[in-house]
């Protein structure tokens, strides 16, 4: 973080605190607005391409014991945050629960609660968590292939690797705070983006060569991608102008994994424009393929069906694609993953799966 | 890989092979021969100081279809194995499962059978499953310090690249085959070295320069440690002469990490004197550090329990210093993790708790 960026953090925590306190001193009681978290709330951002949170707000006050407790605890957040900023220094979002134990009333009842509120304060700062220096347990999400990262170690050293050819077969691994401040991006040889759900089939990947022939950047999301992942393709899509294309399994998560790629996650709505890359496109096990390549399913549990059903209330996949997908999964009721693709051999999916989805797309 | 090696794989896969050939060929029903794989059957090996198993055995024999059809699925795997000796690929364990779709009879019911015959194949081979060109769907595990490693890349390129100047914060990722034919390591300063269980501690121990201060190597152990993990510790403590230390949480499961890492797992324990480093010792959350250092606690599970109790029958916890903290943790019913630590600040882990656990070892 650049002494600015850091400037404009504790500016702009400071004036959360100076509001709560000249709440007090003009006799208020003190309150806080927020937009409410949830489906119901996320919006077309048609500017940005993406889903943000809507006009519902939701109050935070002081009239209620744990309204004020609430409040105390914002406070002992801004002003760790403020010591970390101070002495350079970041902490887990696990550490910093645990460092509450000392806060007496201030104290959270779980990691969930604590969570919640630095993602809160982002909204009421305008600013972002890795500004606030906190970062989640670990995201590990790797990445191979020509483009070149400088980035800004721990002893604030700059350290050039180039994604190809610097770093060993399991790749370069995304730091979680991937700012422009901190990391910057030379582009390559790599042509276009894609987004693999699973460690199993990044390594495919890898080992088949499929970047090097084909000119391909490969980021490995592992699983829901932490925010730094969602940031980082972000920036591969707006600076290097790389198109970005979605690999995952076929089931309802997966499908949600596309969605906070493309327009953005519900719990991160507020940040969408900043995470999210609106043009990312889906190369994923659909249900034809299912059909298509007699690939192995499971059964879709209740689960899966409330979670599909879910979609389709959800802004987010609206569109016809969607819907036709969501809708051909629930009647076949079946799931499949991408390495079921392996029924064909360790070839298949990179001599004609792929090759197919993305001269579909244009792509190649 | 080098030639020598495939070489001696190929021989004893097709030793098993022409054994059932012969079998069959003298008009014998084709039997195999296997340890017991449990608890009831791990014994200790003095020679080299880890948990083995005895000498109690099931056998493998096509007297029943369902005994026919694993031995079918044995030929199917050596098959596969054979063919990805001679390309030179690998494959996850999740692909073998999907590719054994077009296997008909011998198709698997579930990843558990595959795995499972994986390992039965190297225990009846005495090979390794690395030596099969089989890896788990990943491991990740990252490792910060100064020594360095050459490993050899999917080009067959070797690279070389110091663990503490030539990668990013978050480390090298340890890769699936450590073997001496794949990775070689050269000593640095580094004088010991600290197993962490989880990432955020890892972090901590990073950004905190605990590393460079103290000469120590880090490695992440990524929960329960993947086999390469393991190997690569075992090779670290062997080849380079680092003493191991194992910091986990204060819990049944962060136990058995320890053991798995020290004594060798029930699973692997075919290959113990091969992964286990017996001399580790553990600097992790014990009962009276929970008490002395008042920790955030969080209340055993009927799991946890039970898991407890069972470790207090295992041999490899036999010994007076487990036997008293599981008793202890049993009877103070509490659990504890090593980011509580941060209840004291986040330098308190490395300022106090380490040194004082090390000095005590003699590390420090």
């Amino acid at each position: 973080m650049t002494n600015d960026r850091r400037g404009i953090t504790m500016e702009r925590l400071t004036k959360i605190v100076e509001s709560i306190y000249d709440q007090f001193n003009e006799g208020e009681i003190p309150a806080m607005s927020l937009p409410l978290r949830s489906k119901s709330n996320i919006e077309f951002d048609p500017k940005h391409n993406v889903w943000k949170y809507g006009n519902m707000q939701t109050s935070r006050n002081c009239k209620t014991a744990k309204g004020a407790t609430v409040m105390l605890k914002t406070l002992h957040v801004i002003d760790f945050i403020d010591s970390m900023l101070k002495e350079s220094r970041s902490s887990t979002l696990r550490e910093m629960y645990y460092i509450s134990e000392g806060w007496g009333y201030g104290k959270f009842n779980s990691q969930d609660e604590s969570n919640m509120l630095a993602e809160d304060l982002e909204i009421v700062s305008n600013c972002m968590r890795e500004d606030f220096k906190l970062r989640p347990e670990e995201d590990g999400a790797r990445v191979i292939g020509d483009i070149t990262i400088t980035a800004t170690n721990r002893k604030g050293v700059k350290q050039t690797l180039n994604c190809r050819d610097d770093v060993p077969d399991a790749g370069y691994n995304i730091p979680f705070n991937v700012e422009k401040d901190k990391v910057t991006l030379k582009p390559g040889t790599a042509k276009f983006v894609i987004a693999i759900e699973t460690g199993g089939m990044f390594d495919r990947l890898v080992e088949n060569g499929f970047d090097e022939k084909h000119n391909a950047l490969l980021v490995h999301l592992k699983g829901q991608p932490a925010r730094s992942t969602r940031r980082f393709i972000k920036r591969l899509n707006e600076e290097l102008k790389l198109p970005v294309t979605v690999f995952t399994d076929g089931d309802p998560w997966s499908f949600r994994i596309f969605a906070s790629v493309a327009y953005g996650a519900i719990k991160t709505a507020h940040i969408s424009d900043y995470l999210a890359t609106p043009t990312s496109q889906f190369i994923g096990i659909t249900a034809s393929d299912i059909l298509n390549y007699k690939l192995k399913t499971d059964v879709l549990s209740d689960k899966d069906i409330a979670a599909l059903k879910s979609e389709l209330s959800d802004p987010r996949f609206k569109d016809q694609f969607w819907v036709s997908e969501i809708e051909a999964m629930l009647s076949m009721k079946k799931k499949a993953e991408q390495q079921a693709l392996a029924k064909y051999g360790l070839d298949f999916v990179t001599d004609q799966y792929l090759p197919e989805k993305l001269t579909d797309l244009g792509i190649l």
